[in-house]
């Protein structure tokens, strides 16, 4: 198991990498917390995908002590984006809507670009536009969300950025990131740039300002090397809130741009979805008849997987994992299923997108 | 002998310096080709003070050719400005007067804030402040000068300095700037900052203009590598014509701000101005009795260096050494030649400072 915020490599140990990172366990204590605050308890919560964290408890204090906190989190803007990306953004948009609090989303194209030494800066603003698009058709709500673009609104980060940097050594990001002397200088200041949006809003506001993020596990380390010295910096220390990776359609790891035969891009067509999800992994058995005699591996299954956390209320989940379990569920119910939901899904993201292109202006930081 | 952009320790030898760092002394035939175009060679090309160059010979094939270069130069705000920070300047603005060309003056506030643990922003931005003043103080011309401030103007900075970091790894930054895992990532890009302004005409014309950058030689480890990646991203490199150092009124060593008590400063009382000169070191013997018989060093003289450079043509100057050499010549006497002119000099030029409080817009990159 490898996990670095541009790779996840291996079968991924959930409970190691909580030691590993040293973050902490959501426990039923906490969900109690969120609970009393919200109107319902999110699936992507109750089933454990957002399954660690880093002073949640700390930021509902704050938050019961009448302090608002702001959501931030972010996107990497070097393909087309598929359900892997949107669904920690839904999350994303349940916290924003529960607890009525501000958005910042950065779009970290400077990033890809020093990462990626096969792509121009023409193609990356290229994502960048289709990005936003995307983040624009999840629904966050306009007057309290803003977009940060790190090329475009670099005045705004920079100044803090400089703060942070002044404070992190080469040796740090070495160990912290695997970054060797081969590594560009500009992936080298890069974690000072993704850093600054947790201290953005306190320093224009002129006051502490509280800040939660979202995000998968993998982009933990930013987080870590912010928080060791937010304090010196006399600013509060990042909360998180870590998901899981969602799985792709292959056998192994999560969905991915870079085997997009495994992953459902919200620009694909029926034809398109309909031959992935068909080709899909499942956790069936090889034949009609061994899957009536053993039974299936839901737990193993991304078509599963897809239906109960984007899909599928508790018990249509519950009752779909009791007959694959039976055996008296093939595995091609499962994907058609899937194909008709996303189907629709995707439909309905369209025209979000479409509408989204008139939109940019009142979401982008000014 | 060690030279940096951050300390300059040791007898200079420039002849080894020029080695070492691979860069062309300027010879007669290219000081022709300059005062072709010139109404008159500056004293401080004349005496070689300006005594080093990379790629001056093809500035002026360019603008013989009828291509226009601009010039660029910079300053870190750490403290104030003095004498030896000045003279530079005004070179600079003879070849802006002498080649009718714009400017471009980076102040680096960035630089001096990542650099110096004990300097927060606040204290930067004074000394920004102060020192543009110096800097439009100078009369470089209003419609052909524009003053960069990193952290104002990062949004046209960074997307080149991203261009350039992308193609320097942290290897080439150790080996050229002495850095180590211990220095922290700000310091690790600031090189790709310092670099931008080279490319930022032809970038934001969208046709190649070529640069001339004068400054003095310890900077020129930021135009070497520069100067390495430039073809490869589609841009000129970057030409050079270096200084010396200005020594301080000390037996040794550039003027520096940290020794105040060696450097002429453009804020300083009358009082202190004649303090300071009074107890220069001087090339005089250590009795007037020792004087008359061996006669003085006029080359190892900050008196008589500040005189010939700053105050005098090249007869007076002559004389005075003949004089000096001789041993006819008391050192007081041209103490209180350097303090009269030193006096009316920094007066007229306080004048001018004051002026330039409202000036500030008119030469800020808008």
């Amino acid at each position: 198991m490898r996990v670095t915020p541009w790779s996840v490599e291996g079968e991924i140990d959930y409970n190691k990498l909580v030691r590993e990172f040293g973050t902490m366990m959501i426990n039923d204590e906490l969900l109690a917390r969120i609970k009393k605050h919200a109107r319902y308890l999110h699936p992507l919560l109750r089933t454990g995908y957002f399954f660690s964290h880093r002073d949640l408890d700390w930021i509902i204090d704050k938050y019961e002590e009448g302090e608002r906190f702001y959501l931030y989190t972010g996107r990497g803007p070097s393909g087309n984006i598929h359900l892997g990306h949107i669904l920690p953004w839904i999350f994303t948009k349940y916290l924003q809507d529960t607890f009525n609090v501000n958005l910042l989303f950065q779009v970290t194209d400077d990033e890809k670009f020093l990462y990626n030494d096969d792509k121009d800066m023409d193609e990356i603003s290229k994502y960048t536009y289709e990005n936003i698009l995307d983040i624009i058709a999840i629904g966050f709500r306009k007057e309290k969300t803003k977009i940060i673009v790190d090329t475009k609104h670099i005045d705004r980060l920079y100044p803090i950025a400089i703060e942070i940097a002044k404070r992190i050594t080469f040796s740090t990001i070495k160990a912290t990131f695997g970054f060797n002397n081969a590594t560009n200088i500009g992936m080298i200041l890069f974690p000072a740039i993704q850093a600054a949006p947790c201290f953005l809003p306190s320093k224009f506001e002129g006051r502490l300002v509280p800040c939660l993020i979202p995000a998968a596990i993998d982009q933990d380390p930013y987080w870590r090397i912010t928080r060791d010295i937010a304090t010196k910096l006399g600013y509060y220390k990042p909360a998180q809130i870590h998901s899981r990776f969602v799985p792709g359609l292959g056998m192994h790891g999560k969905m991915s741009s870079s085997i997009p035969e495994t992953a459902i891009f919200t620009t694909d067509e029926e034809d398109k979805i309909k031959d992935k999800i068909s080709n899909s992994f499942t956790g069936g058995q090889a034949t009609m008849k061994l899957q009536k005699m053993l039974g299936g591996n839901p737990e193993n299954c991304p078509v599963f997987w897809y239906l109960k956390y984007m899909f599928e209320d508790e018990k249509s989940s519950d009752d779909r994992y009791i007959k694959c379990r039976s055996g008296s569920l093939p595995c091609y119910e499962c994907k058609h299923a899937l194909i008709d939901k996303t189907i629709i899904f995707i439909k309905d993201f369209k025209r979000r997108r479409e509408e989204a292109k008139n939109l940019i202006d009142e979401y982008m930081l000014e």
